[in-house]
């Protein structure tokens, strides 16, 4: 390509020898600079990837300094017990006293303190209980004369081992001492094995039982003083958090379809993430239980008592998700219009037709997907302030009368198909008139009316969430909220969403 | 009620006494009848208790013999490590190398290859890293003097513990090494608080070391001789018995919804069992991730090379759910459909002519849900036995064209609801003609519309579904399976789907 540019690289130094011939001089490309380029390279390389992973991680800290002081505190706590231990000569060396208090604060140090407590009482009532059983088995294996011995200990090993084993596969069982059944085949089995050789049993117990219970109780300590991240607190957050995500998607959703007639859809990264949040919702099972099992084991905090029914935001939250498979249809709908309008293969004025229809139909989406979204807010209010809601029956019956109203809307479409029986709706029959064809093919509001008819069943949903959220009420005992001035408020807040739905049917009248 | 019976046991015994009066003789039902028969009911309460227990455990085990088989085998592996410590006076007592032998078979053994191998690597490697590591700051500690080696060692301890704590919150690192970062810190902390006292590091380092890797060979040794499980088989078991859950879901319901017109719905447990298989696939998110997971680890087994593409496993997992989320949404638009009923209060020849409209798209409705659980049935077949399908192009063909064919009744559904502009399809306007009404009011089909815009979006989907299955065939290298025999054998499959099809239809026509 660039005939100059390749002579330019390949230049070459030669040097006149005596007897006039030239010889070309060879720069030192070979294997040491080779050798220095290949080590540069993997090091600059190395540097990089290192340089990478610091900076993911500043992120990761600086998004969510929770983390960071999560790290500090685990660093705090095994600081503590290793200096305690390395500046007082109290263990016999490697293997002591010492080994037990570092590996419990090694082990059981969680993020959070219900995941800190159930390993501790796990690891305490474990070896305890395993103690006790062991001395015994031992005082049995010991009179079973030397033959007998390790017939004994073998057979007891095994089968507490396998029980234990066996436990976990019981859900029940492994949420409330999976960790504690590990401990105890751990102690057991130590206690067994040992038992041959020492004959101060109760003394070695009486040591590890002790170094345990200084591990368990300095995380406890530490877990529960220095800024504590509570499993019920959270799951309580996020519970909330996915509410609000809930209704923003369901209401964005709707919005974007509708605004695509005037085609004024402003996509912008932010807007996206609001009308994608349904999809954490969906994907937060597995957090959502496992937080509920540690929170039953955290004491009274905030505004949390000791039995705060922590299921009941299991169900909330499979009531959330049970909206939330129905945004993603929703989604799907609005998305693959356009694919079925491609298979159809409409025609222009098919097509003003049908927006026409979707007009017609938009003003009662809107206000049902507003309604709802509203009454969604509401509830995570209610659960966020744990005060029961004034407004959330005056809500519900928004809600439901915009789904008559969607329903009256869909009913007088049936004149929009077949103008010449239609006897009502004269304004809406003069717009059809006006556009070139009379009759609306059914094909073309397949996609308003799936949209219409999954919105009913989301509403349908949504009432068994606000069931859901109303029995959390009553177990947890929710006060009552200042009604007088919240009621005024939430009428304001009707007018304006009926003020919003108009507004927005305006703009897209004038389009 | 019964005086006499009452009078029966409220039988008294007199005596007579010499000065001729009579006593009456109280029985013992005082504190001590009381307290035997509480004893009596809490012990027999306990016992029932343990019996359900023990009989819940028993069908647990009955059901999975598998999870027998491990419990057996974790006995069987402490058990033998136990008696190996037990019989060998190798160790110097209670905290001597028998227990971390002990310890390490305790701890790493997990139910799958996968598992147990991930624990053992990151045991090992952990354990060794955190060994040299320690030493060397041991060394730089020992030379810094006395007044600042607590200083260096708290330092490091505190340092390390923080960032191995940290890495946890990193997704890629927790995964592939989370179990090694805890060996880490333990180890390190271990070495760190006892080499002030101890001199014999390295003998120390050597025996705990040994003793690991006794562990850990016996736990590796055992889980994979005895009836091994592996990750990767039930992670590839999950996704095709998830995939036949769906199809028989998809098909289940659609043909349920069209059966009701006959109302011969034989809704036994069976079949509901399988309509309700789709929840299987929705909840199995966290199983497949962790499944993937510790497949990585595993060593070449069975059809399964040792890098075999496990990630497109959760592609197709991802896209199984896309699915199950649309069978959601079918599955409530046709148990809503009676309320939406209801909702409107239609009189009975509004019914008669709905139903009319349902016959009219049930044959293609059917035969897009018969063509395309087929198809999905033939992606189960191919991950199944990893041979790339030869028919699923033709199936894919069938399930399109049953779409196209269904969107052709939908555009015909425009006469029925419009009759007077209607050319063609006569016999379904004569059906029509003899209803008591001309038109069918919109608002009674819309569940079926609904339903059959719903039936499309999964084909959509099962598309995607196609994709990734050939995405895993490539990457994986299916080989090709016996084309010719297999094609005319899927071609009679087609057959009789449609002669099905046509059964069902006529069924129906006579009903």
């Amino acid at each position: 390509m660039a005939p100059g540019k390749e002579a330019f690289e390949q230049v070459e130094w030669r040097i006149r020898v005596a007897d006039g011939s030239s010889e070309v001089l060879v720069p030192a490309t070979g294997l040491a600079r080779k050798a220095w380029l290949g080590t540069k390279g993997l090091i600059s390389g190395l540097a990089l990837k290192v340089w990478m992973f610091l900076k993911k991680a500043w992120t990761l800290g600086a998004n969510d300094p929770r983390k960071v002081i999560h790290c500090i505190k685990a660093g705090l706590a095994l600081t503590i017990v290793s200096l305690f231990y390395f500046m007082r000569p109290l263990n016999d060396g490697f293997g002591g006293n010492a080994m037990w208090a570092v590996m419990t604060v090694v082990v059981v140090f969680e993020p959070t303190v219900g995941g800190t407590l159930y390993k501790c009482l796990n690891r305490v009532c474990g070896t305890f209980l395993a103690g006790f059983l062991a001395v015994g088995v031992h005082w049995v294996a010991s009179r079973s004369g030397e033959r007998f011995e390790p017939l004994v200990v073998g057979a007891s090993v095994f089968i507490l081992a396998s029980a234990a084993t066996f436990s976990k596969f019981i859900p029940s069982a492994k949420s409330l001492f999976e960790y504690g059944a590990q401990m105890f085949v751990l102690t057991f089995s130590f206690v067994a094995v040992s038992g041959y050789r020492e004959d101060k049993l109760f003394d070695l117990a009486h040591q590890r039982i002790s170094t345990i219970i200084i591990g368990t109780s300095l995380c406890i300590l530490v877990i529960m003083l220095v800024c504590p991240i509570w499993s019920g607190q959270k799951l309580h957050s996020l519970i909330v958090g996915n509410m609000d995500k809930l209704a923003d998607s369901l209401n964005g959703c709707v919005t974007q379809y509708f605004n695509q007639i005037g085609e004024c859809t402003n996509s912008n990264e932010e807007a996206d993430k609001k009308l994608q949040g349904y999809k954490c919702v969906l994907s937060s099972e597995a957090t959502e239980e496992s937080m509920a099992h540690l929170a039953r084991w955290e004491p009274s905090h905030g505004r949390f008592n000791f039995r705060h029914p922590w299921k009941q935001y299991l169900k909330i939250g499979a009531s959330m998700r049970s909206c939330a498979y129905c945004i993603e249809a929703l989604n799907s709908c609005i998305n693959s219009e356009n694919k079925f309008r491609a298979a159809v293969g409409c025609f222009i004025y098919f097509k003003q037709a049908a927006e026409l229809i979707k007009k017609h139909l938009s003003s009662s989406c809107l206000k049902v997907s507003s309604s709802s979204s509203s009454a969604i807010r509401e509830l995570a209010e209610t659960v966020k302030t744990m005060k029961k809601s004034s407004t959330i029956d005056l809500l519900v019956g928004e809600m439901n009368s915009a789904v008559q109203e969607l329903q009256n809307d869909l009913k007088s479409l049936s004149y929009l198909l077949n103008p010449s029986s239609g006897p009502e709706n004269k304004n809406l029959e003069t717009a059809c008139m006006e556009a070139t064809t009379p009759t609306v093919p059914l094909m073309e509001i397949i996609p308003v009316v799936t949209l219409a008819s999954i919105l009913i069943e989301i509403v349908v949903r949504i009432e068994a969430l606000v069931d859901a959220v109303e029995e959390l009420g009553k177990l947890a005992e929710f006060a009552t909220r200042d009604a007088g001035s919240k009621q005024s408020q939430m009428k304001d807040e009707i007018v304006t969403i009926e003020e919003k739905t108009e507004g927005t049917m305006r703009a897209l009248q004038k389009v």
